[in-house]
């Protein structure tokens, strides 16, 4: 059996540190960074090694993941003075499963391919018990034989399927931004739905196990259900700051291909409230507080 | 055994002609009435009994199912000179499945028990498939005694599942908006998703693969994702016309409680203008149409 290949991971957030505790239970040597470096902590304590920079963990690992907050993360994640591109060897493959406009992940592939390493847009559906579970969704997208070399680790990461779209290197991009949408133009009905209920004197509960077992019989809606219903928004799993920045993200897209969207317009503005009134911590499900005042 | 009631039925539509089909097949002597009398011979031929008039209907009818287009015909069928109320006989029961007002609902309940006869809210979901497949689910509200003795005849008629909102005769009929809007709200999210992902050179179908598979596997993503990549608006199993009549309810019923529903607002608006525009009776699922034009 071929040594397993070294890993690298940058980004422990809620959702990064369970996806590098997967790697590292599958026996991967793990080479982790984050920002914040006391998150990097419990890595440490189950085995992983601490990278001082960026730069430090490129030069020791032949695949590297990165999940980051934005494109502005990422772009400097990569191309900082002791980032990513610095270190990389040739060869070096960068899985990166952040959520970021498909013109950055253009613009990040040409770079890559400029000092030979490989990039795989690899954005990832799934809440972090999702990926504890590892029951998560990977969108991919890149050349042909990246796509093909990175199956295993990403089922090593917690994939539980693998969605492949294809040669153009950001479709994966988009179909990530796509899906938030979506799960956002949800939330934004499940929250006026519910509120018409409850106004109007119905059992919301009951209508929702309705609802959820018929025509909506569907994960979005029964777990964003549970939390409108009974408005536990913190903690978040997804901030209402998060959705924000994908909601932006998806404008920006659609502007750019000239594509009207009023739907993802409203929400962006509703997301925007929440935030500008200081509740950008809250799970972006509590839209609904935003959809209660009248 | 005893003897299965009379059954009458009003109402022989896209929807409404399969349920009495189905009440036919368990046996029951059925009376039909339909304003467009043609639509009553396909009933005929199989064994129903048609009626002149919807008071010679009530009179040998101990249970009358209606389904009807809007408040405005269900208003008309019970009050009219020869209608409802004039030739139902006391303890009657009128098993009243159309999509209306909670406010018309309550209204049409006084009426009946003003005669002694009784009215059930039994709004019905589901498409004429459905209906044909014996899979419909109804959401129910009234007086206990007829809610019980309702259910028998509601799985005879197609129910899959029968869905108890309780004494408040008008529940059944808030649910029933609310998840009208709630299925709207959905296809304008598609409509919006799939023209970005186009419109972004992503394959729709793969796109739409992987999220029915995973947070949207519901029947509503499905089905409406299938007409919608299809583009196949004709025939309509649910037109625009019905749609925005269903969506000014829900509009109405917002304001009366005081609801703000900016989502509902934009989804009637979009629907308005698909009827404005000579497309009413396209398939609702075509308000994706106006989510492409830029």
């Amino acid at each position: 059996m071929p040594e397993k290949p070294s890993i690298g991971f940058i980004g422990l957030g809620s959702l990064g540190a369970p996806i590098a505790e997967n790697i590292l239970e599958q026996g991967y040597g793990l080479t982790v960074y984050n920002r914040t470096s006391s998150k990097s902590i419990p890595l440490k304590e189950r085995g992983a090694t601490v990278a001082e920079n960026i730069a430090g963990l490129a030069a020791r690992s032949e695949i590297i993941f990165s999940i980051v907050s934005d494109d502005a993360a990422l772009k400097s994640v990569i191309t900082a003075k002791d980032g990513l591109l610095s270190g990389m060897k040739p060869g070096t493959l960068h899985i990166c499963m952040s959520t970021i406009l498909p013109k950055t992940a253009v613009e990040m592939h040409y770079l890559h391919q400029s000092r030979s390493t490989h990039y795989l847009a690899a954005p990832v559906f799934g809440r972090p018990e999702a990926a504890r579970a590892r029951k998560l969704n990977f969108a991919i997208s890149g050349e042909e034989k990246i796509r093909n070399s990175s199956v295993q680790i990403l089922k090593d990461a917690g994939a539980a399927n693998i969605w492949d779209f294809g040669e153009s290197v950001n479709a994966a991009n988009t179909v990530k931004l796509c899906g938030n949408y979506m799960i956002g133009a949800a939330i934004q009905a499940m929250g006026e739905g519910i509120s018409l209920a409850r106004q109007s004197g119905i059992d919301a509960r009951k209508m929702w196990e309705m609802f959820t077992q018929t025509l909506f019989a569907a994960p979005i809606y029964v777990n964003y259900g549970k939390i409108i219903l009974e408005e536990k928004f913190e903690p978040a799993a997804f901030s209402a700051k998060l959705g924000l920045k994908d909601l932006n993200l998806v404008i920006d897209q659609a502007s750019s291909v000239n594509q009207r969207m009023p739907l993802a317009q409203l929400l962006r503005d509703n997301l925007q409230e929440l935030v500008s009134t200081g509740r950008e911590q809250l799970d972006w499900s509590a839209i609904f507080l935003g959809a209660q005042k009248n």
